[in-house]
Formats: structure tokens, C-alpha cells, sequence
């Protein structure tokens, strides 16, 4: 286990630990990547059936650029180690965070006609890398949901290509992916997103009093 | 107390103070169990008014399958015994957690006359034991609430018997029921289950911004 | 310092913390109190003014039956003691606790011209003192808030008289009084109240999916 | 490094992961600044684009009356340093905070066509400096969100010459800012006012049952 492992193998338990606190990784849902090395690429990677709540250091997996475990043989990587890898190859990313909150559930099922959800307006939108202004208007595509992790794999290819600006994008009735070039980006991405959308659900609700 | 018992209380004790942070075990109210040895029937069981926010793995007791103490003579087993009696027989569970949540209450009435709620289409499902799509299906059978625990525990066996598929079931106005192989198991199902009743309930209230 | 005033500090502030933590005591807001002798009364009480996240034992005064310090004299009994006394009196708690929630807020106000809010049917009405049974009615008398400390007292006083059975009184768009024997009870008592507040809140929004 | 410096950055760093925990300075956003020395001015900053659950008190800047830094060079102090200054200068404030709330941020969009939200008749009010009754009326300002600080700062400037009486303002879409004569002031006044927005938001939705 090098350092660099070593040390982002604590930042993902930590974050998992944050994340399953807030009930966005609730019953071993969700996942969490980052890249250890890149060439060949080496990705640390949250094992499958994990109660993220307790996960540690020792449980992260090591995998290659084709989902092959490289490093602690007996855990299992998760089924969405490839859509981890797609992220990682076609943005570049450093870390690839995956949460399943209520609010992400319900916003991708009720935006899922229109394809996405159009988020703007909102100071809060200046923490994702690159924006600069709270005009910002930030689209996060939402993917039908599949079992099929090729084909799904394929599918946000193609949407990561179709949105060049995403920083993120909603699986239906399933959760949220983001990422950043490093763990602490993904991680201020994910919470801004999951802010957003609970903001914007919990807007349609409300009246003056 | 053995190796086993002591493990099994102290993450009987760990759940119940994560649970109770939550807001699912307020005011003393739910109660878990776990097997420690199957023939004869040792359950380790939380005791009856204790805040599970404070319990400790010393003040679980062990009963037998007739609900009787055979340790820790100065407890006092909860009423619900025979519920979790019910589950482990029936079910061959290894553990039975019962959470008293806002969420499982508010739908175990709204759903009453339905005689059961129908979850569907959710990812969060393939967190179930034997599910491997969120194309599943899944109906937690409502049962109405009663104090006669004999009677109660005859309408569970039925029900279960009823529902063989079925990972969990509501008491009316009362609270949710779920189980697993393992102690783990357990706690993922009742994650699961708590978090797609708050799901299913604020989709209930949302509309598009 | 007693040891039983010591002990029961170290819970008031264990108390305190964890219901600042569920937002029920913010801003300063609320307080605590228990009962260390009877004859004559010495009642242990949260000062005015502190963060209830951040009170330490030594923080906590003792006062007497006229809500006099009789010891940590540089510190200020919190304006509600006069309450806090009526309750010790008229009920003979051993300890009156006192939160700000939103959702008591909320329906202390919904319910106002009503007088009061009746809970019924729950089970989580069992866990309060002397309820056997889900089928219990709860009458939780809605008092009119003042900034005159001894008329309300008197108020309480009526109040408590007129409704012998009930375990907690709301302050109209203020917070909820309740008690019980000893320590414990009352804690007991407020996450109930507190739990079936927010149930009977959230009920009147949610429909089915 | 002063002694008082410390206090007040280990303060300010033990506030932060408080709100950060509680969803109200999610993915870096918000900030907190504390005054070390009146003449010349000298104001602990929490600096830009750190992760408020993770600040440690070493990662406070000192900035003088014009937003330089004078210690921890190698950190960037937050854009709305010219808004805490401002604070600071006109209301003669000790410490300021500003948070990004879910229910602020949706308020601040309800009610900006009213140019404020007027919070009235409830106890919690009387936790503001010199409030002394829940019949106070507080007047908290609605400011358009701008990216061009020198610009808002005059508009803050504007708005708490015209409020004089003001224990906060909203930025449209953006968050709260409150304040007080030290920290411990400020952090309750923040405390008070989310959970008056949040309590009159939720007040908008609520039925009897």
C-alpha cells in the first residue's frame, strides 16, 4: 500500500462516513472512487455490500483500467466500477463520488422527461470548478437507470460527450454521480448538487406565510 | 457471556445509538434482537424502557424461544419478544431490528386500507436480500397494531407465511419490522426500507420548479 | 457540589447537548431542570443565556423554591423558572424540560384556537408514564405565551389543574413543557411529544404515490 | 499568532464544522470572520474554497480594514471580505457570519419581491440583542445577490443605514448574513434567525390532521 493509497483510502472512508451520516449512502449504497496513479491507471475504489458507515482504509480495492481487482483479492469491486472508470477516462477526473440521497432519487424521477434538470440562479453553482457567477445555468442530465453496466457505461459516454459542462449527472431513480479533479472537488461537487436539488424540490412546496 | 454474545450485544448497542441519532428510536420506543446460538434458541434482546440512545451491550439479555430471561434475570424483555420470536422461527432470521420512524408511521396509516405498501423501480431495492434489479417489486405487508402480543404474533406468523417474499412489514401507526441472515443484514434492510418510505412519502408533496 | 447535584448536572448537560444537536434548543433557547432535594426544594436549573451546546455541569445553579440562587451566584436563573417551579409542584416532577422545535413551534400556533392538540392512536403514545395503550388520548393543553413570568405561572398552575392527565403543555409559537419522576422520564417524554408533533405536522401534507 | 487570535480562530474553525454538520455551509460555501484588534482593524477571515467541516484554526487569515492580508500569506482570503468589513464598520459588530442554508436560500427567493421578510410573534425572536419580547417585529433585508462586491458592499452599506435595527440581512439566492458583539452573539443570532425561516417556511405548508 503506497502513501498516496494510504492517504486516499482515509479521505474516501471519511467522506463515506460524512456521507452516510447525512443518509445519502444509506444501506451500502452508493460508491466512491479516486485515482491512485495514472498510467497505468490505478484506481482506489469502494468495495461492493460495504455498510459505508463503517467502511476503513484496509477495505478499499485497488482496480486496473478494466475493472480488474489489482490489490485485496477477496473484496469485490462494485457492479459501477465501470461507470467510475468512464468518468475517470472521458473528463479526466481524479475522484468519482456516487450518492443516493431521497432528494436525488425524487428530482431524477420527476425531471426525467425533460431529460435533465436546469439548475440556476443560484450563488451556490460558483463552488463548481469553472463557474464563476451565480448566472451560471448548470445542466445535469438524467440517464435511465439499467442493470446492464456496459450498456449503461456506454450511455454516459455519450452523455458525458453530448454535456461537456456537466459536472455531474442523475441516474433515474437511483443517485447522483460527480467528480472533480481531486477527492475534496468531488466532494464540494457533490454536496452543492445535493443542495441544489433539495432546494429546488423543497421550492416547489413553498408559500408565504 | 461469551465471545459471541458480547460481539453481537455490542453492535446490537452501536446500531441502536446510530438509529436513535436518526430519530427512529426516540423516547425508548423500538427494540432489536440477535441470535446467539440456535438449538436451544439464544436471542440476544434489548431490554424493555431503556434509551437506545444510552444502551449499552451489558443490558441486553438472552431469552429463550419462549421469551423467557435465561441471563440478566433484572431486565425486562420487550413486550414485542414474541414478534422477534415470530420472525427468527419463521424466517430462520440471524437478527430483527424494529424502528419507530416519522416516515414508516405516517405511511403505515396512509397506506392502511391498501393493506400494504408497493415499492417498485427503485434502485435502492437491489439492496434486499436476493433482489438484483430495480425493476423488483416489492410489498410490505401493514399489519393493524394491537397491545394482545400472543394475538399479534399469530397475525405476524400469518402474514409472513402470506408473504414469503416479503422483507419487512409495518405495524400500523406503530413502526417498521425487518430482518436479515446476519445482524448487517438487518440493519442494511431497515436502511433501505426507511429510506424508500421517506422517498415514496415526499415524492408524495414535490412538483417541478 | 453534591455528587447528586454532580450526576444530575453531567445528564441535564448530556441532555442539553443532544437536543441542541436536533435543533430543539437553538439559539440559546429552552431549558432544563431537576430536582436534587425535596424539603427543602433544591432544584438544579440551566442559566439564562448559555449555548445549551456548550453548557458544561459546572454551569448549572441551584435554586429554591422561590427560584432564588443558593449557589453559582454569578450566574442567572433562566426567566422560566417560575415555571420550571410549577411543574416541580403541582406534578411532583423530579425534572421539567423545555424545547424550542420547529414543528411544536408550528402546531402550538396551527392548533392555538383549538386550545390544545389531541394525539390518539399511536403507539409511541405508550412510552409516556402511565399510558398502556395505543387507543391513549392525549390532551396537550396550548397555553397563550407572556412575557409576565408569574401570571403565565399562574396560567401553567390552571392549566396543570384542568387537565390532570396530560404530560406536557405547549407556549403558543414558543416551545413545549414536559416532564416525568425522575430525569430520564421527562427526556422519554420530550422525544415523544416531540416525534408525534412533527408525525401529526407532516401527515397533513403527504398523499399517496 | 496572539493568544486572542487563537481563541477566536479555534472558536470560529468549532462553528464552522457545527454549521457544516448541519447542512448550513455545504461544498465551501459561507464564511466567518471574528475581530482581533479594533485600531488598526484586524479581523480573523476563514479563507476561500476550504471545506468549513475540515477548517482547523491555522487556516484562519488576519485582514486589515481594506481586505489585505497581513498573515497567512499563502491563503486567499473570501471575496466578501468586503462584506464582513462593512458589518464590521457600520454596526460596530465583533464577529460575522454567513451561511447558505437550504430554507434561507429558498426564502430569500420568496419574499424579494417584498425587499425583506418581516419575522414576528415568536419567542425565539427574544434571543436577539435587545429584543425583549416575542412581539417584536423583525425586519430582515432581502439584497440581490451581485458578483461585484465592492458594489454590494455599498448596497450592504445602503441597507444597514436603512435598518438600523436590522440583526441580519439575506442574500437573494445566496445565504444569511447576522452578527453580533462577539461570537458567541453572532452564532446565536444565526441560530435564531435559520430557525425562524425555516419555521415560517414549513408554517406555509402545514394542516391540521
Amino acid at each position: 500500500m503506497t502513501d498516496s493509497f494510504f492517504q486516499l483510502s482515509a479521505n474516501l472512508a471519511s467522506i463515506a462516513k460524512g456521507f452516510h451520516t447525512r443518509g445519502w449512502l444509506l444501506g451500502t449504497s452508493g460508491n466512491l472512487s479516486a485515482v491512485v496513479q495514472r498510467d497505468p491507471l490505478r484506481l482506489a475504489m469502494s468495495p461492493s455490500g460495504i455498510d459505508k458507515g463503517e467502511l476503513t482504509p484496509e477495505q478499499l480495492l485497488t482496480i486496473d483500467e478494466n475493472a480488474r481487482i489489482v490489490s485485496n483479492h477477496n473484496g469485490k469491486p462494485s457492479d459501477e466500477s465501470l461507470l467510475h472508470l468512464r468518468v475517470v477516462n472521458d473528463r479526466g477526473a481524479g475522484a468519482v463520488l456516487h450518492t443516493h440521497s431521497i432528494w436525488n432519487t425524487i428530482l431524477s424521477d420527476l425531471y426525467a422527461s425533460d431529460g435533465g434538470v436546469k439548475i440556476e440562479g443560484y450563488e451556490m453553482l460558483k463552488g463548481l470548478q469553472g463557474v464563476r457567477t451565480h448566472e451560471h445555468s448548470e445542466w445535469l442530465p438524467i440517464i435511465e437507470n439499467s442493470q446492464d453496466m456496459p450498456a449503461l457505461a456506454e450511455v454516459v459516454g455519450k452523455t458525458l460527450n453530448e454535456h461537456k459542462d456537466a459536472h455531474g449527472f442523475l441516474l433515474r431513480r437511483h443517485g447522483l454521480y460527480s467528480w472533480g479533479d481531486t477527492l475534496a472537488h468531488a466532494k464540494r461537487h457533490i454536496e452543492i448538487l445535493e443542495f441544489l436539488l433539495e432546494t429546488m424540490g423543497r421550492t416547489s412546496l413553498i408559500g408565504k406565510v
